[in-house]
């Protein structure tokens, strides 16, 4: 059983300011939940269907839902069994870009690209990304739910990437419209890849960081690749 | 100005059934209706705000319409000036795998995902996909926008694919987690590479049908890429 307010809360924490007011965000989901209690976030507290409280669930805090309060305070249409509540995390330090490949986001808008490109890098071993201020907020619920996971092991910063960009000594590449065929470049063990905004690309504010402009060679139609979809050929060419 | 009976209508064109019952499908916002209208397809009707009606607009029958009303007949949150209702197009015969590469769907479950498929096959060049019979539906409103326009340009097919895949005469590549690193395969000119379900991958059934089983290596942590990613890094590596 959960109260009006707590329902109302919640759905405050859809919203970017209260969620970072508040440092939580939501998990959505047994995969997801199951993984953020296996690894090292504070959570807060769980709502879940009966079935999801299984002899041996140990949590200190569970709200058992039923399928309609679950509904409510749940973003999916077909919400599954489970939601949390936890703490935000942000990175400790500064991104260590000179012993390891980063990416960096330049915009990204769509909480869904975020998400796949976070995936993206964990696939291929990336463990920092550095994104600038107007890219969408990790803690976003789509993006989390987008990741399926991911976010436990990459790392995103946020910082203003005209400051920072000039400031590392590694190399800088960029995926672009115009480039040299990144199937052609050697792999890199070290530096950074800039994926651009969705529909303007890398902003001209960045361009003359830019060491070396790759591109997907363009055999058809279409003007432009998804961002998750470019970042993924880029590193599966890059990356050893 | 627009009846609540059009309204209505429009709003049914969301449902599948409805949908394909009429032979019809929506296109919102005004890049991919002008796209619409520059390609041979039939468009039935517009629903515009003034400012798409510029003079020189030529279209016989658009409906002037206010943000209100556009808001009532569109599936987005913030639609863009412009909704069309066009008829559907079904490819004429059958796909001709024998002199290129083309793409074969099993179960691909997510709008955005077949959406982004479509345009990846589009960016690389592949103007044919072969879908199983449940995937996602090609003129869900969802798909249709995250082509991008590249709906225009690539033509999907539903077929039984344990039917058809025994009766082409090419190799069929397969994308699994488990296979010949695809960065190492040789480009090819002819075959179909066959993507599986966002959970599943390639189904049991369609097992015994791929000759070249191929992957992308895995670096890090998460289970699996996204299957438009996935898409993307593997006709990179095999589409001269």
């Amino acid at each position: 059983m959960i109260s009006k307010n707590e329902v109302k809360y919640i759905q405050s924490l859809y919203q970017k300011k209260t969620r970072n007011a508040e440092g939580l965000f939501i998990v959505q989901g047994q995969k997801l939940v199951d993984e953020l209690l296996q690894n090292n976030f504070t959570v807060k507290k769980i709502y879940a269907a009966p079935e999801w409280i299984k002899p041996g669930t140990h949590f200190h805090d569970i709200i058992e839902v039923t399928p309609d309060e679950l509904k409510k305070i749940s973003s999916q249409q077909t919400p599954n069994s489970v939601l949390a509540v936890a703490v935000q995390k942000k990175p400790e330090g500064d991104p260590d870009v000179l012993s390891c490949v980063s990416l960096v986001l330049d915009g990204i808008q769509d909480p869904g690209n975020l998400g796949t490109i976070i995936r993206t890098a964990d696939w291929f071993g990336i463990k920092q990304i550095i994104a600038s201020h107007d890219t969408v907020d990790l803690y976003n619920e789509k993006v989390i739910q987008s990741t399926m996971g991911s976010f436990i092991r990459v790392h995103v910063w946020y910082k203003n990437l005209e400051e920072w960009l000039p400031q590392i000594n590694v190399p800088v590449f960029g995926a672009m419209l115009k480039g040299n065929d990144v199937s052609a470049s050697l792999k890199i063990k070290q530096g950074v890849l800039v994926i651009g905004n969705e529909s303007q690309g890398i902003r001209a504010p960045l361009i003359p960081f830019i060491h070396h402009m790759l591109t997907v060679p363009r055999k058809g139609g279409t003007e432009s690749l998804n961002a998750a979809v470019a970042a993924g050929i880029m590193l599966s060419h890059l990356v050893e």
